[in-house]
């Protein structure tokens, strides 16, 4: 009776979970909040680009959310011991890189850094490093143009190399002081392997690829000439880094004795590697060849894979096709969009100040016609990571009268980050990779059905949910129960452990045609404020928007 | 001791006031709600376009609210007797059209159409007429360009002629019974001066010129052969309609004995021919060449005078240029804003939903600084009056974050609002109309600092309050104490009726300069989602936003 235990670290928690990896049973979870900042998010108010996180935070939710989880699920079938778990896994959000010291503690333990800012986790979402990010891509463009050829052709505030940079501009103190950096997902395996050096981590593909430049077709990270070109410092810091990223199909390394001890586990049992926490909830959705994950949150991330033995063109704008990444032999597709639940947070929380109207909200903006609000809306309130790869953008709400609901606002933020999924999904689809059905995961997928049909409406695809409510935490057990070898390969260990619920949301032809035009609407204001079109023709839209309003509320 | 009376009819309700022709001492008044419909106004939940009145509700208006404003004036002043009421105006909202039978009596009024909308008064922001307007601004241009002229080159929905025609393609029994058509502000006067036929009606010159395409240019009314090119049946309206209309320096009647006797006032003395409320409110604010008045309410006009004996360019946009139509010896130049209390009342009730919240949000969005939220509106949620002259326009709202508040979301509003008032003031200063001040009337102008110190700084004027809070209806009275003789002219009226509060707001200059910056997007977004600019480049407005955004927040 073996179990595992996955453990997910998201934007504002950490959880963890314990598995059957006979069925995927889910015995015993526990969600920790991490303590700091505001919801677990370090925040400067003077920059809302800001977002950096504790590292004491995720050991703290790292002990209490598995102790607190295998009691949960010794409660709940006593037959269940600890002594059962073979192995563990993790998955967190990237890139969210930790300045470490040479024995791999994060420089935030250390007196001097705690209150540091810029010692801290640089959260996914911290877009401090827009300068950087375009100087990267820049250089890139001009002397390494293969370097951005798998990454959509724009390197981004988001990730590694553009937030270690901006460090060194800005706080070269912590970054002189930082014997190494490591992404959030490496970082935790490397705590539970007991780890005491960074050169000994074992580094995960996905976030390598996705987020550091690495592929083994140029040698690893980027060359030392080209970090040179950019800081010298960068140059040495690769050094400090690694030479090698490996996928899933290897561990991470074994449960060290004074972790065994805190949890009440077995030492020596595997760890799997650490993934970026989507790619384990792909593989928590059963993401295969034509099925497209979106795991939907704060923000999405997207998902699709394509066998290895085939060649993937590159995908503009499309943030990363990286061998390994998500399956084994398989390229692992990633796209995301930058904000979608944060949308919805902001418009009830923020402006109307009020979390109870979110479900009345849903209920109203439910009994409307597509277009009949005739409301538009750009979902750009976190910038667009995919297809624009762009943060310096933002949202916009257009066709207001002195009749507008907030219903139809809150109904028209949703189909703004329905048109953004289905930007994705057309882009991914036009260069090759294949999309058949959706399946997704996360609260609001499970919750808001009419979000989910719309998202059907709008990108023509059959919707599905994951039958787990912890598609992630549920991707990490399963690759600790590969690594362990209780099933010999992912694919008869996701037909074991994952599922779909029942409920599939199809599309309704008479709104897919009016979500059509929409869609055509929506792609004129987005490639005109998106840069993509120099000579737009807007003239027409608010008019076509009055036209269709006029249509649908008869 | 001479008094006279001043009438305003507003969107939602009527007020009457009783004045001191010595000074503009303001004895006694009374405000009257209209009681039918939302708001005193018939609205249809399906069609958004359609605002309608009742017009038995002014004539109940306007017992209730004299005779209120008499006994109030009675009470303030032991010494006033309605016997020392020696003249009566009155102002109304316009062009609101009302169709009566040939007896000078509302078809509402009959019970065969007392509960069909379009048998009541067609409201000024009744915007229904849309295909008529853009359909008598194509033939005009065809073959009366005269016609568009002085009126700004588009004839608007909001007008008579588009009205009429509407009702009789929607509603020929309506048409085919009214004998007659009269403005609001024609109306009211010919109640009070017991006309008892719709011939008799003395029409003032103002509506006619401004929204009826009246000039003695080319002999009154638009001819017969144009009206007849639209439908026949206007052809022979015209003839059910008038000759000649009149300015301010003659009266429109006597008061009947009827109305004397419901009103307390004696018999016989000179009604003012009826006025736009904002002309009379630019009257009553000390109106003159060089000084902009604003009325700012649900919607604002703004007007202006130029000397007769000078010539006025035609002004594009400019929805009117009427000779006489305010001072008598002047041209009237009149542009306005189709929402500006409205997009607030909008904001904070129809989508915060607490009506309580302006108070806290004013004072929130004070302590902003411009630029500081990066956020840009159009100001278009009524669609545009002046200077595009488009009702198929709605709302925007630009450069939303995840932590953009309500109070951001607020002066982003207001600031829309102002750089609406810049455009009209750009263009007729751009046309010869000279501007060196502006004078605002209405509750926001004197309740909100905040606006009116964002008005100077978006428009580069010095910004002045009427000293009386109820410039329409003293317009009015001041207009009442010309016909009646208490002042040889309308110069000698406001010099001694009129005023202006201490209060000045001027420029400053450094908030000029920044929002110069964002008027220069405004007008991108204006131009662009206007249909002036056919081949926009808007990539760098939300960049640019984020800019100042950045640099206002340090």
């Amino acid at each position: 009776m073996p179990y595992t235990i996955g453990l997910d670290y998201g934007t504002n928690s950490a959880r963890a979970l314990v598995v059957d990896c006979k069925d995927g049973r889910e015995l015993g979870t526990s969600v920790v909040d991490y303590p700091s900042g505001h919801q677990g998010i370090l925040l400067n108010s003077s920059d809302h680009h800001l977002a950096r996180q504790s590292p004491a935070d995720y050991v703290h939710a790292l002990e209490k959310a598995t102790v607190e989880a295998i009691a949960a699920a010794k409660q709940a079938d006593p037959a269940f011991s600890p002594d059962q778990v073979v192995g563990i896994g993790m998955d967190g959000t990237g890139s969210s890189p930790i300045p470490v010291d040479a024995q791999n503690v994060p420089l935030a333990f250390d007196d001097k850094f705690k209150d540091n800012l810029n010692a801290q986790c640089w959260l996914w979402k911290d877009h401090t490093s827009i300068p950087e990010a375009a100087a990267i891509t820049e250089a890139a463009k001009e002397r390494k143009p293969e370097y951005l050829a798998k990454i959509g052709g724009t390197y981004s505030s988001e990730w590694f190399w553009a937030k270690i940079w901006h460090c060194l501009k800005v706080d070269p103190e912590v970054f002189d002081a930082a014997a190494s950096w490591v992404e959030l997902s490496d970082f935790i395996p490397s705590v539970l392997a007991g780890v005491k050096a960074p050169k000994d981590i074992m580094r995960g593909v996905c976030m390598a690829g996705h987020k550091g430049i690495y592929a083994e077709d140029w040698g690893g990270l980027p060359s030392k000439d080209f970090l040179a070109s950019l800081d010298p410092k960068l140059a040495d810091l690769r050094d400090r880094l690694y030479d090698k990223a490996h996928d899933a199909s290897v561990a991470a390394g074994k449960l060290c004795d004074e972790w065994a001890a805190k949890l009440g586990l077995p030492a020596g049992i595997p760890i799997a590697i650490g993934e970026m926490d989507v790619h384990y909830g792909a593989i928590g959705c059963g993401v295969d060849e034509g099925t497209l994950v979106k795991v939907i949150g704060t923000s999405t991330c997207d998902c699709a894979v394509v066998s290895a033995e085939k060649s993937v063109a590159d995908i503009p704008g499309i943030c990363g096709i990286v061998k390994g990444a998500i399956l084994p032999g398989y390229f692992g597709v990633e796209a995301g969009q930058s904000a979608v639940g944060d949308i919805f947070k902001w418009y009830v929380e923020g402006v109307l100040g009020d979390v109870s109207l979110h479900g009345k909200l849903t209920e109203d903006a439910a009994a409307l016609k597509p277009g009949q609000s005739g409301l538009l809306a750009l979902d750009w309130n976190n910038g667009n990571r995919t297809i624009l790869v762009d943060q310096l953008l933002t949202g916009l709400l257009l066709g207001q009268t002195l009749y507008t609901t907030k219903a139809e606002i809150y109904r028209a933020l949703i189909e703004a980050t329905a048109f953004g999924a289905r930007a994705i999904v057309d882009r991914i689809k036009e260069y090759g990779v294949p999309v058949e059905r959706i399946v997704c995961s996360g609260g609001i997928a499970e919750k808001n059905a009419l979000l989910m049909q719309i998202y059907a409406d709008v990108t023509g695809c059959e919707m599905r949910v994951s039958r787990s409510s912890q598609s992630c935490a549920l991707g990490s057990a399963v690759g600790a129960a590969v690594v362990a070898g209780v099933h010999p390969d992912f694919k008869s260990a996701q037909a074991a452990m994952t599922g779909l619920k029942d409920i599939t949301y199809r599309p309704i032809p008479e709104n897919q045609e009016v979500y059509e035009t929409l869609y055509q609407l929506y792609r004129e204001l987005h490639d005109s404020f998106g840069g993509v079109t120099k000579s737009a023709d807007l003239g027409h839209v608010m008019k076509d928007l009055l036209a269709l309003k006029a249509r649908q509320s008869r």
